[in-house]
């Protein structure tokens, strides 16, 4: 297959998937439903940041579930069962994102009903899933402190179409050469009008930042169906 | 596009790969030079690793050079020409792995000279780097305890491939819920035979094993080439 075969495929792939994510788009603006696709490296604490926001949105009032996107394995939605918000499990079987399709057959058989926020959380990879529309209202980029402060320009795809990064793990940063200030510099260069939230689920640090963010943001979804 | 023309989009172009990976495999066992595949989560801390490995593997005489996958900057390159190893960047400008014909390109440009050990580092990515032969000796995952140990079932690939996991950053695990017992497991079931080498880099744990390892089998190189 030569080069210019391979962009026709990507291209024709992108177009499929847009509009099948312009029809789930609707659905979602009719139903008044905030999604939240996450996106991250594997084990930047994707599915903590979730258990932990379960019990703070569910005191405000929200409706929650939650689709995973995985390659193998239905752990992670069996963690977010446990920590009671309905989950459905997409093992999309060795593919690196989660795609429109995917996303509308794997809402077809959770049968969530009514929701107020519905997370997304994709594969775990910086890059595949950048391209993917999947319907969602925003792209949330989760970075570990962990990783390098490095990342968000070796990876500036996701953190240039992400409305909010959120740092994770921020416990940790006693223990590791991560300089905050240099990572914030370096989103806010590929995303000037980006929110910026430091969190540890270890210690709490920043949750209610986050939840209260997700709190304004699915009023006004709501709000918006009218 | 249908799902069966994607298969065979797939099928055509890992066809492709091998063909080139083929190639550059003939053209190492020539030169005698022992390749290595390093694939991880992105921030597992590949490059740090081989920063440590340059100055136990040049004690024991080993003319070495690295290709550095990355999707954007040339971050890593520049790290390791500080660390004294010579380095070639090859941008993928988007793409999630190297493949066969990016590195006999990249080896082209690099002009490295006669090698005993090639590193090639990987795009920073759990998923895509799997199915691309590189025409690599063999493949070694690293796997940070900071990403959590559940990660070798979630990517089984990676781990039933890597010859050798190489667990990073081992002096965090006082402050992280990573129980190395359990990830052994996940990937001794993936791979029975695979190699387990835990290591800091903070620390020097582990790293006289992994440069051992790493000579010995470049000799074995070496004298297979008679």
């Amino acid at each position: 297959m030569s080069p210019s075969q391979e962009v026709d495929v990507r291209r024709n792939l992108l177009a499929a998937n847009a509009a099948a994510a312009d029809a789930l788009r609707e659905r979602f603006a009719a139903a008044g439903t905030l999604v939240v696709n996450l996106i991250s490296a594997p084990g930047s604490g994707k599915t903590t940041l979730l258990e932990k926001s379960v019990a703070p949105l569910r005191a405000a009032g929200l409706r929650l579930a939650a689709l995973e996107g995985d390659i193998a394995t239905e752990r992670d939605a069996e963690r977010l069962r446990a920590a009671g918000i309905p989950a459905h499990q997409i093992v999309t079987g060795g593919t690196c994102h989660l795609d429109a399709r995917l996303v509308a057959a794997g809402l077809e058989k959770a049968a969530f009903g009514a929701l107020d926020v519905l997370f997304i959380e994709n594969v775990g990879n910086l890059v595949c899933p950048t391209s993917y529309d999947l319907g969602e209202d925003f792209k949330v980029a989760l970075l570990s402190v962990t990783e390098g402060e490095d990342k968000p320009f070796k990876y500036p795809g996701i953190f240039a179409r992400a409305e909010i990064t959120v740092v994770t793990k921020a416990d940790l940063l006693a223990h590791v050469p991560f300089r905050l200030d240099e990572a914030r510099a370096q989103v806010r260069a590929l995303r000037p009008d980006g929110r910026w939230i430091v969190t540890s689920a270890t210690t709490g640090q920043g949750l209610d930042e986050w939840c209260a963010e997700l709190t304004a943001r699915a009023a006004a979804k709501r709000a918006a169906r009218g």
